[in-house]
């Protein structure tokens, strides 16, 4: 598919240098918005604009609305304020409001002043919206109906005002001062008798969300019912927007991507990894790195503690990474599982005593088997290839104590982990944080400074030290 | 909302319990059916096989789609076959396959032999498609138009066969041999003039996939262009079926997690977690676990090679785990990122030489910025509280120099770990596997290795070991 598409860019920029501009408009204009927006991005930067002031003004504004936000500042720069304000005009609510939450304070002055009166106010109203909630995500292109009509009747409305509504498909039943007050798929009209009044035919039981709702929930809403579209009520139950379902997937992605860079130990950026800046992506991740760094101050001070044991028994250092990563990969291993299973909802704070049970349970399992063939690699084959060593204090190295010590540290390290994957989420959880800053970077932590208090204690009551 | 919906359960079970069994069947009919299920399994185990068999026919089926396989099963085997048979009939194609791909053989075959003639064939062409791929998770209840009616025709076409079919907002032109020609939106029908021809108002661009695709392909292509339905065609271009935009969000949601999973060297489940039994969870940890603690075995080699100048350093050791987590951890932030950007398609392969660049430098930055931080607080803060430390072998510590090794040992930490982070997931997906298992425990274990080279090569060069 990718190849089909880079041979008809070349056909399409052939028809630009050739200066066919009217085979060009056509051909653009049967095209997806999408490829369309992306064929413009491939174009080389100073042929743009002037690509982009060949569409037809409808097309225009479909496109417009599909490009990266830094194409759309270079765009609006080129154009005239009339040309501007025209596609201001054209485009849905959502992704004018998109657009001006994307621009510098200059550029979003300009652009109110160009746009129609109408357009401005509209604006104006959802740039009040907090970032993330409902209302910042939603549209005002809906169709309302009243209860009075008949099917017929909203058939005929739908035609007439419905052209450029983000979606057709579900109307709204509003009263006089505009309160949610049911929905009509365009499917139950085709099917119901064009008699029939709305007030019978609509479904009352209507699911929504409130403007200042965080867009994740109403994502979730979405997913959760299977919804296209999904109404937006503001305090007093107005019916005041909608948010359609190819919005909610952008959301539910975005906010995996969050997650995820999140469980990384990254601050979350909402810019595609190519098109952020080295600078911004070091910004992002030199936090965590520098916080992490700092904390291991607890593991060194424990290893200092125990340095002559370690310059007697130096080949108890030799399991300092292993004994580490595992505790590490263990806790990773629940934190994670624990912060999607919240996400998703399938983990709710009350499950707290369930899942503690569980993990103790899964880490028992998981720390007899990790032990025994810690124990088996350890003493059969790692020490079987080296001479027994004679210490410094001219003491023969106990093997089988020192792959005890091991063995014993994997099984506690890796409970200790399992139960600090569990709490420490969930405690973010309960006290309002977001627990996915609680993943294994941080939790690795906390294990590896536990781990090394077992093992050294471990390590002292078998050996002596 | 929660809240409500417990208060509205009890009510609901409260009309079961007092046998007012035609209120509840009204009140359960106007339900939302994912909600009417999530009642459903409210309900006491026992209890649940009776109010199933209450509900109407078609509503039950609508209900039995949104419930969880365990209790399909339950509910299947507490109904006659005539019963199952009913709703095996009535469910969409792609619900019946999945409830038969949860369903041991034995129940398949006795579900298979209940269902009517038409359900069977169809069934079992389904169940032929390879697991997760487009056949697998499309359903067969579109509708076809064909180029020679008009608009009027069509409406009246989509009247009369578009009850029970999945969607009734895109339909497709097929022509005698069923082969795709173009997509109608209803939306389309509905503006256009009822006189004019479908083959005119057809968009010929359609965007579709093959039956063998892969499942996550499919959710791509409907989250890229904004589709709600995406149609599926065989080998020879014949519509079969169709993919709907709610199905692309689970299947989005699904990848996310195994994502996440694989990432915290977990093996994915599909199963939600409270409700994979210890074993299984065991089961899916455990062998990475094991992995990971033989390979560290390379780490273990290294250290006991420099047990002599452990012995007489001792205090080298007890910046390992820093380094190691630091290590671990900016190898993480990277890979995640590549592996996140894979799978969005913001990275592609051909971008490798763009992005090890782009890693190359922001691991400059980030060791430069580290190693500083360590430098001044190992050298300022922690041998500052510190008595000078006399050696085994006589000297006085030399703290500066320690310091020195362990910040030239995190700048290379740093920088190995941004490398092998980008190579390791670009590698994985050049050789055909898949880069999420590349995560931060498998490159953890690598940087580890080469971290603890680097820090006895620097240390035995600046301290003369």
């Amino acid at each position: 598919m990718l190849e089909n598409r880079i041979t008809e860019f070349e056909t399409l920029k052939g028809l630009l240098d050739n200066r066919q501009y009217s085979s060009f408009m056509r051909r653009i204009d049967g095209m997806n918005p999408v490829d369309a927006a992306e064929f413009l991005a491939w174009l080389p930067e100073q042929r743009q604009p002037f690509a982009f002031r060949l569409l037809k003004k409808d097309t225009a504004a479909e496109i417009f609305a599909e490009l990266e936000p830094e194409m759309q500042s270079r765009i609006v720069e080129a154009l005239s304020d009339r040309e501007t304000g025209g596609i201001l005009d054209e485009l849905a609510t959502d992704d004018a409001v998109d657009l001006l939450e994307e621009m510098p304070a200059g550029v979003v002055k300009r652009l109110l002043r160009v746009a129609s009166p109408d357009t401005r106010a509209e604006l104006n109203r959802f740039l009040a919206y907090p970032e993330d909630s409902a209302g910042s995500v939603m549209t005002s292109e809906f169709i309302d109906l009243t209860g009075g009509m008949t099917c017929a009747q909203a058939v005929e409305h739908i035609r007439r005002t419905g052209l450029d509504k983000e979606t057709v498909y579900s109307a709204y039943v509003t009263d006089a001062s505009r309160v949610l007050q049911g929905v009509v798929e365009l499917r139950q009209l085709l099917f119901a008798s064009p008699e029939q009044s709305i007030r019978e035919l609509m479904d009352e039981n209507v699911i929504y969300a409130h403007t200042e709702d965080d867009r994740e929930t109403v994502a979730n809403l979405i997913s959760h019912y299977d919804l296209l579209v999904l109404p937006v009520v503001d305090r007093e139950e107005r019916l005041v927007g909608i948010v359609t379902v190819d919005d909610a997937l952008d959301v539910l992605e975005e906010e995996a991507t969050e997650d995820i860079e999140k469980m990384a130990a990254i601050l979350p950026t909402d810019k595609p990894y190519l098109r952020t800046s080295v600078w911004e992506t070091w910004k992002k991740r030199i936090p965590w790195l520098l916080l992490l760094m700092v904390s291991a101050t607890f593991t060194s001070t424990i290893i200092t503690h125990y340095e002559t044991a370690i310059g007697t028994y130096a080949i108890l250092t030799a399991f300092f990474p292993m004994l580490m990563d595992t505790g590490g990969n263990a806790g990773g291993q629940t934190s994670v599982t624990i912060i999607r299973g919240l996400s998703l909802g399938d983990i709710r704070l009350r499950d707290l005593l369930r899942v503690l049970w569980k993990e103790f349970r899964v880490s028992l399992l998981c720390g007899l088997t990790l032990a025994a063939a810690t124990f088996l690699k350890v003493y059969a084959v790692d020490f079987r290839f080296r001479p027994t060593a004679l210490l410094e204090n001219g003491a023969v190295q106990n093997n089988l104590l020192v792959t005890a010590a091991v063995s014993l540290t994997v099984f506690g390290a890796i409970v200790v982990a399992k139960l600090v994957g569990t709490l420490l989420p969930m405690g973010a959880k309960r006290l309002g944080f977001d627990p996915a800053v609680m993943a294994s970077p941080f939790i690795t932590t906390i294990v590896d400074a536990v781990t090394l208090m077992i093992y050294f204690a471990v390590a002292s009551a078998v050996l002596g030290l």
